[in-house]
């Protein structure tokens, strides 16, 4: 069965109960981004074995395993990129990608990310999310020779203009081979990536595949 | 040989020759890119082999065969993105990747890119460039499941502002598994497209390493 | 009677109550736009005929029979974009047009679309709501040959700058026919819409005229 | 034969030569926006009864009548609006609408409007074309109950950002009935008028399609 | 005495109270803008004679006579920009100018304006207050001969980006003697118009100093 | 006979000739901004006395006396605001105002503008016209009482923006009494001072009246 | 033992407790900025000789002398400057340098300042806070001939953008000798002030050094 | 002698001159800047002793010998960064200060930067110029702990919007000890350079004072 995704932010709890009751009774796996903790709590009521994660605001309810294959390095430059970080991860694990996770390797303390790099060469794919300057997508790419997608967070103040200067600065830089998504979109970070990670480790089970329904 | 590509454009004669002799002694592949053509007569006065192409406005001098392999397919709106477009074709093929063209697909006329969906399918990687509203990087993408690089161009008038409105069409896109790069950075889309070609296909010989050096 | 809108965002209770007493006691249909659940309830005390849409956030108060007549279809490419959408449908129903919706046929999924084509056709007019990249009115207006009104919502998030994404993607549209209303501004797109209706169809009764108030 | 049309902005003059002898070849009325005077000299030499509007900046290659019926009212602000205003009237006459001109008739002089303002509400459709502050549209929408294209033009200078300024002035016009195009965009103000009014005039022989080729 | 005016915006109840005290036994009349009716009543313990206005968000405390001479006409487009015109007329009025209020006269009904407008000619300055479009003042600047400042209000949505789409419009007159003032501002508004009017009737008791302490 | 003023920018030799035969011929004093040379030159030819200053780049045929009353102080801060300040001065000139020119007296050095503060402060109206962070005129409206008139110029380079960064600063100003005109916009600066400085020096013969044509 | 620093906004808690309690184990001074009222109270449970500043939202705990030496003015143009100065003055102290506050020395009353020049420019560095237009720190420079580090607070309305007006000022300042730092970033003026004062008076026993982990 | 500086690029030959002379009349070493080689060349045949640097469009006219102190160390991230850079080279030289230049040590490869960080570590102030993302100041900041001066540079397309990227990505740093200056202002980064090596040199013959004069 294919997985499913949808984006909960604009919906209301009758149309997400609907929306996984179809799902569910079709026998797929649901990928929910976006989800307060108060629809949480309004499918679990209905639905039991709903799963939640606050941080990454994402709700998931599996009705089949999912293997994970290959490998996907996650890097964050602070603590305040987490969130964003961490919808990237599970959706790219919901995709069926193994993610290794290297927060708090901004480029202020560049000798934490040079410690991690041989490391993360072994990836197939790597997110690079930062805010405020976002200059650790290009440091990275300039290390590595693997794609490298930046993912611009809104974390920052003053000139961050939430998160456009990140954006800026990673559609700007001079290192090759990074591309970019739309700030704070943790989970297009993770389904390119893990869309990537699946082709290279030429597994198709779980991957990615268009939904046409993510709005 | 790991092959050498540089900027041409701030870069005056002489540091050009001197660049292109150094690469040259070390028997590497040469790409030039965002070269004038009288960049090009200077230094074809020196090495009579260095080829131009005026649309792409790039300088190739080859040591060594290419051997091109995967396919990336090349989508273009309008007949004003091609130059754009061209860039991100060579650059591709210089790093070893097959290249195939769809110029002028652009959503205006969708029956000319439904008709040839089921061709750029086939492809590792998609690379879609459109200038003004840009909204075909998203179109494809809902239709595909491989990786799409959006190309803004700056193609277009008025509230264009010179490709930014296509910059923003393309990283707002609800449709999954695009990732964008910098407007008119042909460049970086080929290389970005030929670096996940590469490793899909499993060729390393040509595979895209970071220069370290694109400035 | 010539029917009376006006905008309830700004104005207190006691300003609205004597707008509407003004309206009722000359016979007109009343239409309040952008009023909030608890300007309604002060309003229903004093007129108990009074109706709201939670959705479109619109009061209406009818004396007359509207008849509809003509065809606009209203097409919108995500459940976030209803609100904005249902506003339109409501005014242009007001002004004695027929509405047919299309909801939910955004481009990520481009077949939805395709599949409804034929049907959008045979309006007079098309309201293409959208928000995020916004590119629903460009396909539309490349595949119809009636007008099309973009109407772009702010939801989004990132980059989508509060629907000026969207309003870029439509005002930058190489599809001809297009013309744009301001972000969100449902009514106007609504009125727009039916005035041409109006003028196609020949009839003149409900007309929207100019009402020299909205403000 | 359905007329066709085509920007010329971007393409060399082999491109030209081509897409017109294959539009004269199959009887078409060929329209040309945003020609150089240099792309009509190369063109005559081969199609020697092909014109050019150099206000306009617009090639004609006429082998079809062209009966022009019902009204298009075509206002502008000043006399730098008149350039794009003229690429608007002339489309709307390839397309089969008649054009009545009311220039020079800005807001800083309101009774030279307010002299005109009956003629003008005889019109099916109104355009409006204004630079600099852009007021224009709202007083008329304000004065008519007709369909008002507005028509924002990079004339002025500072804060007028090449049309910006225009361009949101319309867009948040308090006056009910205005739909607006991109900045300059002559051609599908034109365009849009015309097909507005080919409906309401129920002529179809003329009326605008879609070419799915204006790129 | 010469009178006292300041910010309340960022200033503890506390600071408030020190300021007033210090004015009020320099025997000053006191204006304080933007002031909370939290503060109001906060003061209101202390000094009882202290006049609150609501919609304008201004303290007064006066002390001594304001005779009001000359002639300010201040003029409105809607009614949501009735506070910040407000603001306007109590600053002008404390700093003796007499003031005539023309509210709601905005362009979407040109004729409520040209009714009144031989009134307005005959002030010795004219403030017109908008948002939205902001069209109003360069209307009005068309119709006199007298010193019109213009003041944008943050009224409207979408597009109207918080006042700045009518801080444009106003910038961008084409009509003449407009000078402008910065969104919402109506304090600098009326004390500038006030000034004007001071010297224009030649009176210099209440006359608008440099208090050097606006902040 | 009322002095005639219009913009030539954007007009050609024969529309301009065309304007000044007919004011010429009503016995009208006339002025022309924004002039090139060429234009000067073509004029020259039919129209003997007409002058041109070319700092300013403004044009003038007076056919009758202009008396100059009262007094306009015109600030710059540097040599480069020069052009747009002459622009203002021989507008006011040209007006009925005198005007005493207080050129470099930027914020750099303040103790070159406090030298000169008390002559200043003897004027009717100031016009403080400065690029780059446009700072001179808040420091102005600080040391005086009388209208400050602020022109911003597009000075600067980088982050000045042209203009913007100047007309920010300007706009904000916590100094009261400032009001703003457009970036550049000498001739409003001027022409806005002139009215003013009439209605206080009670001369109406040459006041600045509504033209209704500066467009 | 080094001083330690972090950002306390974006961290819940848990966080701040495990990084307060590793400072404290390794006998370093602490400061956390950003802080809110409520993790000051979850940590005091804890940490019983925390301090916290309201104003500034700095937390401190130290556990060695600091000794003050050289001289930073800080100088600030209104009242509601004074939150960020304060984050500024806190952190130069914290780092070893003696802090003169020179608070309301706006240029809307440029003799405030003037009168206290001698003393500022005693100072080995300056820092000048300022929103609104923010053209202290550019009167200053005109004034001082140490080093000036320009602090935009985001303090004003309308068309400061939140500070981006200011911001904006100071990086256009003809005046020379001024370098700037973000938006209310009050933390990296103390900072960089300290370091540079630090270096001129040879102190080196808490001159602020790189910590790597500001984020 | 104190020596002497102006900004060339808005003066006429005249104006130059006239200031040249002046200069070198009262025995001071004069430094232009932003000077054009035709501007040079009128000046060389008064002034024979004049030097010119084209890299950095910079004119010198020394009359007394400079002893230069201290070390700044220059770094920038590529071949387009230069000409910048050597504006700041040469006016801290000017100014007194040694400068060690340190080019083409961008991220890409951010090793080049590595091996040279002990050398760069020496000085007593480090400029960091950098365009396209601009990411240098940040990482260099993170290594060093002496004062860092970021230079951001318009080199760069399509979304570094002539520098604008660069300095969003400075001003946003979350390294320490960073502070910023405008947009390819190599001359106020040299300046202010200058004038901390020169403190913490204690060297005060030629440290930079306000000229009072840069406009």
């Amino acid at each position: 069965m294919h997985p499913k995704l949808f984006f909960c932010e604009c919906k209301t709890d009758e149309q997400l109960i609907k929306i996984f009751k179809t799902c569910i009774e079709s026998g797929q796996n649901v990928l929910g981004t976006r989800a307060s903790i108060m629809q949480y709590q309004a499918l679990k009521v209905i639905f039991k074995d709903i799963q939640y994660n606050e941080t990454a605001k994402i709700l998931t309810f599996l009705q089949n395993d999912i293997e994970q294959v290959g490998e996907i390095a996650l890097c964050t430059g602070g603590t305040g990129d987490i969130p964003v970080a961490e919808e990237a991860a599970l959706t790219a694990e919901f995709y069926g990608s193994k993610v290794k996770r290297y927060y708090d390797v901004g480029i202020a303390g560049i000798h934490r990310l040079l410690d991690k790099i041989d490391d993360i060469k072994q990836a197939n794919v790597i997110i690079a999310a930062a805010g405020m300057e976002g200059a650790l997508a290009g440091i990275i790419a300039g290390l590595v020779d693997k794609p490298v997608i930046a993912l611009p967070t809104s974390v920052g103040y003053g000139a961050s203009f939430q998160g456009l200067s990140a954006l800026l600065t990673m559609l700007n830089s001079c290192a090759e081979g990074i591309t970019v998504v739309n700030i704070d979109n943790g989970y297009n970070a993770g389904y390119s990536a893990a869309r990537i990670n699946a082709m290279i480790t030429s597994v198709t089970a779980n991957r990615p595949r268009a939904n046409g329904c993510y709005a």
